[in-house]
């Protein structure tokens, strides 16, 4: 059942299937999508890595390895890797209450935590086991993402006003900034609101401000990209004029030049055990977030990715991450989008940002010694604003309660109790929710249209019913958490049935019969037969008839399996059936909607 | 979604609905019913009690109120409750770490268990949370049972030797007894011996024996059922008169007379913290076993038990015994049989069976004094090995891979770990496996049959495709597990099929579609959308229609919605469509065997 993959070499290495065609256009167009990607994600960078609670530079270094990585092992041409929003996050909360932020064991840990996310995914893409994914159910990931951006603006209020506070929940952040209001830097504040507003306007209105003032879409379009740069380059240059780092202006002081040097982390068993099932959570997060960012701009170009090879491709991205003195890594979608737009052709694009990061860090560090928090601030409260989708609670609510509760569930425990503990919270109501929901499949008791061979539901269509038969229509594949559900519905209609001696299950919905089910209906069975009621099946599909056969249900059937149910009452009840058959058609339906036909 | 149950007189009190055709020719069958079974229920409730480390009389204290509790609220009119073997086996397991196995903290957090579990499900009956068993899959509670059965036994070998042993799994019994094994008492290890082969053939060959000597087959039914009891007569008298108490046979000892005193179990915070995840697995376990027996003889004369109602039937009857110094009781199965089988009309069978106990208890516990533990100790082998079905496993694979791995899983788990990690490692795998199955949905490309409105999978019939529309058939529901998986194969198909415009989702299988496989649904239709194809539904479902009109999916749908998918290939691609039609219909199945016409 779990086998190990089949490897070619180029599954291996999927480099190696674009690497054949390349040529000189496309690598003009990668070298040009890497130019603004590296402008874009130099902030980004930056700005991830405070918000994991680390030394801004780190978010660089996990820039560098990690984009090779992928253009190696990835599949999706467009996507590109890096810190991101939500996993940085998520590297912070699990982290602060271990060590202080920024201090070498944090750096360690973050570190680690990078080389345990590596291995997790490889290992998952080892055993097949990217279905895991499939556990975050939308309104989950829709709960937390939301919950995510308001934690995080909550979290980086402080270094907008310049001052001290903290905390893992959003009361706590909001009661420690409200008390540390006071000491609020003056100079910081400004640029930090200055920041944001100008952010704000550079993305709602850049690139038609350009467009008006001449230039043409694509260059519009690529240079407005580049405005969280030039807040950068600005208000640095402004700390340093004014020497606002003097005057409390929190700035990100002095950098390490150069490229960081290759080491394992410290394994450390103890510290293992405590970040693993954080690492496990960070793991399947940041792999849901690539996929569908990778899938999303594969479609556009009727291409596809491997989920699998997706897997160990961001495993080798985290693993590059740990040596090279990163923090944990997945696809970011902002950043992908920009890389698209501004024309990658293949993975080779990420590994020239690389490049461009790599000179960024063995040349350009001093330049952000001035840099204010402030502006790195603004930079992710204005990207992480936009995963705030509050309309989607009611949009969830409206389409279906169940899943608007996992959702609400979801989004209160990430706020008020936690980011593990509220992704936990949602994902097992998501699967109570859905057991419940599958728990009390639909079923139909089902009789003949006249002047037809069509049997349907007796409480939407005028049928014919036999007198001592009695059909039921089961809308759902049999399996445990149903299977006593069928037992007990039987036995109500049957109570009120006294005067049947046959019972037909008609299983055309019915896609898979499990072990327990397998045991309910050998039950079932016999129960009828000490009351004196044959059970027969119809319409059973092929590869349920073929598991059938290696039980031992079809031997100790007190009745027959008939392949539709026509034959069934044909078969047991001959007179009705042909009566009914022969009687003139009429308008049968008791009430049916257009939509409804089908049921 | 949760709702208050709505409480009639008789729902409350399904007693009254018997109570007023209770007639005399009722009452002679349930005395005579009641006499038997308590003749059953003595060596029953001792040994059970003993199996839970508690002191035997404990057993009998359970076997009163409990009963009469039943009597009153219970809906099914055969099943007699009481301790149980899995249920002692289990709050043996929970308890023996926790204090010496019979002294008084122990005896009292056993009260408290039943306390515990009584309130459990009775608070599940309030919220219907009854679904919540469907967590135990077959398999599991198959292996589950395998294994109780066999870790009692090499439990209960200590007893039959006479000896000083214990532990928690299976290896450390058998260790600890092979240990002991020189230390065996003689006169034990033959009455243990003697009394096991005994009772065995009373059970095997009791009744023939007494129709062969002469008494009707209903007498001969119901006094072999005595058996037990004759074994505790005549091995207490072996053990009094020749003295072999002082030769070392363990003895029951001395026990008190009278009726237990009334009185709440000692409400301890941090006890009933330990004690909790324990008492829900036990209300789970018990209340399972419980309704499956009630519904198999509810069946037979064509009565019906409700669920809802056999949850508070339940807590109560543990209540009961939480407050009358007795232990976690529910159904049980070989009780109820005998019950069933002497005619019992209505609960009030139990309540007479309760009588005969509380008579015992009043005036005949001296008799226990000289009663050997080795021959409680036979009466719980020779029960308990009929739940060992090793077969089952063999069975259980054979049928499905998943359900097998599921049942060894537990069985392995329970015997070589523990009781509570064993069904919680089955309960969990049984989960993931369902996961990973339905994450997978089987689907079909499908073509028209020529000559026929009808279309079918493409692999298995010789089906005319349109050269432009792609139609896919899902046999699955649409929700989390699966909607990512959904999205992968569109576009797998989609890159494999380049030249088509319009993709067709056939959906008759289709029985939800939840917030998830939504928003996957939203993304393939716009993926397809900016790579120039329209997606269309076809067959949807009634109420999958109506969940659909609540969300902007049907707005934002670049194709349409058709009622059959003979409509939407008409509307498509009409060309092929009614070549298709025209053409004389022949031998059209690839290869088909009959079962797979379905499909």
């Amino acid at each position: 059942m779990i086998r190990l993959p089949k490897i070619t070499a180029s599954q291996l290495l999927p480099c190696l299937s674009w690497a054949r065609e390349y040529n000189r256009d496309m690598a003009l167009k990668d070298g040009l999508a890497a130019v603004i990607v590296t402008l874009m994600l130099i902030p980004q960078s930056l700005a991830y890595a405070m918000l994991a609670g680390l030394p801004p530079v780190i978010g660089l270094y996990a820039s560098i390895l990690p984009l090779i990585a992928y253009a190696l092992f990835g599949t999706s041409r467009a996507l590109a890797v890096g810190p991101v929003a939500v996993v940085s996050l998520m590297t912070g909360a699990i982290l602060m209450p271990l060590f202080p932020a920024g201090s070498a064991e944090y750096v360690q840990a973050a570190m680690l935590m990078a080389m345990l996310s590596g291995l997790i995914l490889i290992g998952m893409s080892l055993l097949r086991l990217g279905f895991l994914v499939n556990f975050l159910s939308h309104p989950v990931v829709s709960g937390f993402v939301t919950a995510s951006g308001i934690l995080i603006t909550l979290g980086q209020l402080r270094h907008i006003l310049g001052i001290k506070a903290g905390g893992d929940t959003a009361f706590e952040l909001l009661a420690s900034t409200l008390e540390g209001l006071g000491a609020t830097n003056l100079p910081t504040l400004l640029i930090g609101l200055g920041s944001i507003a100008f952010l704000y306007l550079a993305r709602k209105q850049g690139k038609s401000f350009l467009e008006a003032i001449g230039l043409s879409t694509g260059a519009a379009a690529n240079l407005s990209r580049a405005a969280p740069v030039l807040a950068l380059v600005v208000t640095a240059a402004l700390v340093a004029w004014l020497n606002l780092a003097e005057a409390g202006v929190p700035v990100v002081g002095q950098v390490p030049t150069g490229l960081p040097s290759l080491q394992l982390p410290t394994f450390d068993l103890a510290l293992i055990y405590q970040l693993l099932p954080g690492a496990v959570l960070i793991s399947l997060v940041g792999f849901m977030e690539s996929v569908s960012v990778a899938q999303t701009f594969a479609a556009r170009r009727r291409q596809r990715i491997h989920p699998n090879q997706e897997l160990s491709a961001l495993g080798s991205a985290n693993i590059a991450s740990a040596i090279s003195g990163g923090m944990p890594v997945t696809g970011g979608f902002s950043r992908s989008v920009v890389s698209f737009e501004a024309g990658a052709q293949t993975p080779l694009a990420g590994a020239l940002s690389a490049l461009g990061i790599g000179v960024t860090v063995m040349f350009f560090t001093p330049l952000f010694e001035s840099l204010p928090r402030a502006v790195l601030a603004a930079t992710i409260i204005v990207a992480v604003l936009t995963l705030v989708d509050l309309r989607a609670i009611g949009r969830t609510w409206k389409y279906s309660r169940q899943d608007g509760l996992a959702l609400i569930a979801t989004l209160v425990g990430v706020l008020v109790v936690g980011v593990e503990t509220g992704i936990i919270l949602g994902l097992a109501l998501s699967l109570l929710l859905f057991l419940w929901r599958t728990s009390k499949p639909h079923m139909a008791v089902v009789g003949q249209l006249p002047g037809s061979q069509h049997f349907r539901n007796e409480e939407r269509f005028h049928v014919v019913q036999s007198p001592h038969v009695l059909t039921v229509r089961v809308d759902e594949s049999l399996y445990f958490p149903n299977a006593r559900y069928l037992e007990d519905r039987i036995a109500a209609l049957v109570e009120s049935h006294p005067g049947i001696d046959a019972l037909v299950l008609m299983c055309p919905g019915v896609n898979l019969i499990d072990a327990s089910a397998l045991e309910s209906l050998e039950a079932i069975n016999e129960r009828l037969g000490t009351a004196g009621i044959t059970l027969h099946l119809s319409e059973v599909k092929g590869p349920v008839m073929d598991q059938l056969h290696k039980s031992h249900l079809l031997q100790q059937l007190t009745g027959n399996v008939y392949l539709s149910q026509y034959e069934a009452m044909a078969a047991l009840d001959p007179e009705t059936t042909q009566r009914t058959l022969a009687t003139k058609a009429e308008a049968c339906a008791k009430k049916q909607p257009m939509e409804e036909q089908q049921s």
